[in-house]
């Protein structure tokens, strides 16, 4: 296999790159990126790393990786109502192979593509491998969503699905056995290009009162946006959305576990008040996603669960912890 | 040994983390942090990742490894001529202990504090231990500093000395032997605490032609200045800076050796128009630091030495290489 000095690599790679934003001055290749902040808009900045083993499996394909750790961070952008503009990213890698560098910016550049994201610096090093990303971008100074707005009676909300990803991970390790090809698809899809809410996110700049995005569990994620609104909130457990394949591969109790327990969905969760409900469909409608209500915003604190048929109880705000063994 | 969960982590030691900058309007714990680039400046941005036994040896003390994660990322925003003004943080660790993160955080925050530095966010895992920073800062537009604008006539200049963290890590290693107390200090010092000249860099915005940082040793950097700036060089050997304990422990050749190709240096080289020489005196009086004048550009691509007694030379613009072996 053939492999690279980390000079060769960043000229090859990264020097080529093209910044074909009008707001970059300097990308790559001197000692720092020099770029251009609009007027009257807040910088928006985020940082994610994807450890080997911790958050993904060793055997991840490249192109994924490349993917996923833009997506990942495009999110945090997204829950922010921000809109990405600038990527710089510190790669540290057991060594330089060309194949999977290839793979990798090609998965990265997709993404980047759709978002007009220039990628304007970064380092490499050898090592265990341990991919960074540092996501910025911009948001209109009275517009950024953040965690702490949610007023009780507001209506909890959350796009797309929850669940698929950490039951993908149950099927790449082995844990259910044999699934259908199309259900292997869905499910590796979304564990390996979650998709993130970006337009949804922007559109709901004048809006949401507050919002989140799942990384770590609904239940834990929800719980920081709880904490920092100084409220508390119900959720009905029957609304929770999990896709046809989760529902058909995994018992309701379980079902109900993945969606409220797990991590890596990348979906937000926000809040609306009550007499702006109306809005959601529009809003679904330009940023192609789907919108589930999910509970509401109450002011005795903490996050409690109603479901037909049983007592009112509180849900503890376990999730992902990157330091404490994976749930599943 | 007591040991944190990631929540408990960020809890303690980032949330608490005080943001006195008016310009952070967000700083940890929302899903991005959100800041405010003052109008008419670039925003510069800079990340650097320090990776143990590749860039330090196992056993740094954790107050080093904190203050030198933002040295050298100071050091490129200097080389530039920016100010420094936001830090986001990606540390992965192989277990939280308290007592290390103390030991860490406090030699960063006194870095950070003698430049004001606001730390807005960033994120920890366990793992191989990967310390990483991105260090954001102004600089007015017409006055950023690049490595491109080096001209025939200029001088070429370096601040402090070169080659001492390099006889420092010989020293750990135990490759010289026993040294006087105060040289060993002194050495230490150099590796473990480097100064980033952030006041010279902003002094040289309207007076330097183009800037660099030693990081990889000055051969190397000088080399890409050259590149950039599609000129050539002559240094004089025998004018470049040592430390008097790095010329008492070493022969001339290995001095120049250590000078010319050893890296973690954090200097700044940079180029200054002829005219313009009589100002190093005020401008390193101002940032109080010494400037020695090691060469001249040339129209010749190619970097070549001068030395007394001996026939002009060509120098291969080696350097460290984070994927080769270190060349001590």
């Amino acid at each position: 296999m053939s492999t690279l000095t980390e000079f060769e690599f960043i000229e090859k790679y990264l020097s080529t790159v093209p910044t074909s934003r009008s707001d970059v001055r300097m990308g790559i290749g001197d000692d720092a990126a020099l770029v251009e902040v609009p007027k009257d808009q807040f910088l928006a900045i985020t940082t994610d790393n994807l450890i080997e083993g911790r958050h993904f499996l060793p055997d991840t394909p490249a192109h994924a990786l490349g993917y996923r750790l833009l997506a990942v961070n495009l999110s945090d952008l997204a829950a922010m109502g921000a809109e990405p503009a600038w990527a710089s990213l510190s790669l540290t890698l057991p060594a330089l192979e060309t194949a999977w560098i290839d793979d990798f910016f090609q998965g990265f550049q997709k993404l980047a593509n759709t978002y007009s994201v220039a990628l304007i610096g970064g380092n490499t090093t050898q090592g265990a491998c341990n991919l960074g990303l540092q996501l910025m971008g911009f948001v209109p100074k009275q517009q950024a969503i953040m965690r702490n707005g949610a007023k009780v009676g507001d209506k909890i909300v959350v796009t797309g699905t929850l669940g698929d990803a950490a039951l993908a991970l149950r099927y790449l390790r082995g844990q259910i056995g044999e699934i259908a090809p199309s259900q292997k698809e869905f499910l590796l899809q979304r564990l390996y290009y979650p998709t993130a809410r970006v337009e949804l996110g922007i559109g709901l700049r004048d809006h949401a009162t507050a919002a989140i995005d799942i990384s770590d569990g609904l239940a834990a994620d929800l719980m920081h946006l709880l904490n920092a609104s100084k409220v508390g909130a119900q959720i009905n457990i029957d609304q929770l959305p999990c896709s046809p394949v989760l529902r058909a591969l995994c018992k309701k109790a379980d079902a109900v576990a993945l969606a409220l327990y797990q991590g890596d969905n990348y979906e937000l969760c926000f809040t609306l008040p009550a007499e702006k409900l109306s809005l959601l469909q529009s809003l679904r409608e330009e940023a192609n996603v789907f919108c589930t209500v999910i509970g509401e915003i109450i002011a005795e604190q903490g996050l409690f669960a109603i479901e037909e048929g049983k007592a009112k109880t509180a849900i503890l705000p376990v999730g992902w912890d990157h330091f404490m063994d994976r749930k599943t």
